[in-house]
């Protein structure tokens, strides 16, 4: 047995199956033990950021880790924003970055860089192998530290003599992470403060966001008029018919800021306060009202959900089914649109043919400005959002998702601007047949930017408005599809999007439609 | 004038009239100042990876930094690999990277991340912008340390509201670099060294590699006897009819060790000792043979091309047209080829097609092996070769060339499957109408990864050999072409190949021309 054979039996062993690879000579020798050891399942991407963001959609929906493998320090580079997404999202990645070997790396070869430097940015977690007999104590580490509180990037960086030198360590399996319950004296704090409140906001994020918290977060809306609200971006959503909607905070801080007007009190549930996506001259950062009372009931990485029930049995709520009014939705979509094919009719189409237990990896952007509200009443079915900001994290996520979950239909929604930067992820698809519908929203601009160039109260000019214009020359998504393997459409009415999502939705496999809207 | 007009006022002043952008939200008032300062040109990237190769491949050709914009921490993230690239050629490149206003950063919004962190790791400096007033200084200090000594990268960090603020600070323009030249002394000693040397080598980077420096080279070689060699990639290199031609180092260890058995003396010209690219057990990372004496004539950063020739002149050798041998190239090509399309007759064809004057971006990887020897006695060209082994160079360098150099035609060989990982950079070259020729050597595999498997002892199993292969699907380039408003031919014949490489040769603007080898 020698090193990347004890890394991959202790990955193996701490339950993890699925590795999201884009290798180079210095991996080989974790690659050569691919087919030795048994379980783990390779998906190549053909750029890190690929690799990175599948991991992210991955963790999301399977609840542990899968295994990135980068190449060197610019190999994980290219994954490293959607690291941050993932980051952001609350995913457990493990990232296997290979290096030159230890008597190597002091001759400054061309692929010579800081790997932990980098490495630190986006990771809670790095180590740099130093001793093939104990990689199974790195591995099992990186396993339990990706999943322990705040989930996250746990980085462990392998030299390749470290991967190909004879290991003697035992095979272990990574301890499970420790639960991290909100005290008694916070769960206190928060109904003591929530009953002398007269307009509460419960703030709930990360895994609070899933039916069961959802649900308690009711219960303790019902007994206490508290508004249950959550962040404009999450990592994982459960909503739908028979699920408790969560209010979204809207993406303009100026129109959060209104939307929380008159709030006295923030209960934090597993996020930070409130704060704009950008700083705007003149205007707030921080959206809650000023003087506002700020109670955290978890706080990252403790358990949300857990928090939320004991909360709500404190408080003396009824149980769900036992409240006056019922708070889970109720089903509900629209008819399928026609005419032109607008943000409205495109978010009319998709809330049309949603299916039940769907998946949807979010990026649609300005685009996908009616879609959100329109699918609220949809079957039950997951929303993953563009947790970090950094777009070209749809595509990817939704790969991974697809790998979790493979009997779930994944639909990504994608803003054509931010597609353009890991489009690679087609191939993937592609390659590994995966149950994937996405949906280029085609308005050919980084629509974004308009409005925030506006916003900034200066108009774009003839050399700023190039910048933010994506024609001149025109993408063709259908034929970059193609090029990549997946069968593709194009719709340009309402009509034509139905009848296409319609179809992919009937079929198995990856297909993208690019709705070129108005 | 706020603090961008200053930026921008600033970098026109100090030479820079080029700028290779991918902004967001924190970068707009830099944005909205292109329209107020006369003279820069914006040139849209739609991923970063091809705004800082642009910005490389601009600066081999230009000597001087072209600026990028860059946003936030994942934005530079995208564009780390073609830093570290870059860094490699030695390219003079200015960063600008948007950031948060400083009074939000502490907020921790979603965007946000160490990008002082990030930029260590590829930058030789790097400063975060504190005040409006101090940015000519920040700019001009950008620009002079991307061009002092070792060129590179120079990454200023400009948080929003220092580029939003007035600014009353007066435009500066950067400081000339300083000139380094060798001692005295280094040259001296290598004289002395080199007259007592049976087998000495010069060893030459840097820009020693420009025509000057190889003839230099050559003289120092016809009076001592010494070969002239070159690392095995370097940033630019001068070369073909009527100039001097350097035996280039061969890429795999073994065979390079073989080169240099006998080797006495090296004599280090603006590089550091020749070094295996990865390590493999057993074998040598240094690649000059053991005891070899070592002396350097100039370190990196030191003008390689005056102590060649002061070297030259210090041991008495004749001008280059008195040798008794002209160490100059004759021309001299291949024919055009016919039959089946193969690494040979893909090399001849190129060769035997190749303009005067034309810049070669060359990623060719295992499928460019003749094209190299083939084209040493074409007209007189400039070839750009894959730096830091980080691949995806190739096409946004091939980009950054034709903006750097309008009149010349770029001709850009590439893998295809480095070629995915920057693929948006044809996007750039059909806006901007650059005249660039891209070949895409279809042999649908990571090529050289089979090679290195087998040389790790462990050829590749049912699960690792997927990981090398690019068919399942099989990319189509015509398409992904095509899909970014590029014009695209595929060749499977030798005949083929010639017809479309004569009729892109004949146009102006971007071609891609999908090359499938046998």
């Amino acid at each position: 047995m020698n090193g990347a054979d004890l890394v991959l039996s202790t990955l193996k062993a701490s339950g993890v199956d699925v590795c999201f690879a884009n290798p180079g000579t210095s991996e080989m020798h974790f690659v050569s033990a691919l087919d030795r050891v048994e379980g783990i399942r390779p998906v190549l991407g053909l750029f890190e950021g690929v690799v990175t963001g599948a991991a992210d959609g991955y963790g999301r929906m399977a609840d542990k880790p899968a295994v990135t493998l980068l190449h060197l320090g610019p190999g994980f580079a290219n994954g490293m924003a959607n690291l941050h997404n993932g980051r952001r999202a609350g995913s457990p990645v493990v990232n296997i970055v290979g290096d030159h070997a230890t008597y190597h790396r002091h001759l400054d070869a061309p692929l010579t860089s800081d790997i932990e430097g980098m490495a630190a940015t986006v990771s809670k977690w790095v180590r740099v192998a130093s001793r093939p007999e104990a990689l199974a104590t790195d591995v099992a580490d990186a396993v339990t530290a990706s999943l322990d509180g705040p989930r996250g990037n746990a980085t462990l960086i392998l030299p390749a003599d470290i991967a190909w030198n004879d290991a003697q360590g035992q095979v272990t399996a990574a301890l499970p992470p420790q639960t991290r319950t909100a005290s008694e004296a916070a769960v206190r704090a928060a109904a003591e403060a929530l009953r002398g409140a007269s307009k509460p906001v419960l703030y709930v994020g990360g895994r609070g966001l899933r039916r069961r918290g959802l649900e308690a977060a009711a219960r303790v809306a019902a007994v206490t008029g508290a508004r249950v609200v959550m962040p404009t971006f999450a990592g994982r959503l459960e909503r739908g018919a028979g699920l408790v909607e969560a209010e979204r905070l809207i993406y303009f801080g100026e129109m959060a800021q209104a939307q929380l007007i008159g709030t006295d009190l923030m209960v934090l549930v597993g996020v930070k306060p409130p704060v704009s996506f950008f700083a705007y001259p003149g205007k707030p950062s921080e959206l809650d009202p000023e003087g506002v009372g700020r109670v955290t009931l978890a706080t990252e990485g403790e358990d949300e959900t857990e928090a939320l029930e004991q909360l709500a049995d404190l408080l003396g709520a009824p149980r769900l089914a036992a409240l006056e009014r019922d708070p889970r939705k109720t089903l509900m979509r629209p008819e399928a649109p026609t005419g032109a094919l607008t943000i409205q009719t495109l978010g009319q189409a998709i809330a049309a043919t949603l299916p039940e237990g769907a998946i949807v990896s979010d990026e649609s952007a300005t685009g996908g400005a009616a879609l959100y509200p329109l699918t609220a009443g949809c079957p039950p079915h997951d929303w993953l959002f563009l947790t970090g900001g950094s777009i070209g994290q749809g595509l990817p996520v939704a790969a991974g998702a697809a790998v979790a979950c493979p009997d779930r239909k994944v639909v990504c929604v994608h803003g054509d601007g931010g597609a353009m930067y890991t489009l690679q992820a087609l191939w993937t698809m592609a390659r590994e047949k995966l149950d994937v519908v996405t949906v280029i929203i085609a308005n050919r601009a980084y629509a974004i930017l308009n409005v925030e160039m506006v916003r900034t109260g200066a108009p774009p000019g003839p050399k700023a408005a190039p910048l933010f214009d994506l024609t001149n020359p025109t993408l063709e998504w259908t034929a970059l599809a193609r090029g990549m393997g997946v069968e593709a459409f194009r719709a340009t009415t309402a009509e034509e999007l139905v009848a296409a999502l319609r179809t992919a939705m009937a079929t198995r496999g990856p297909v993208l439609i690019e709705a070129v809207i108005a």
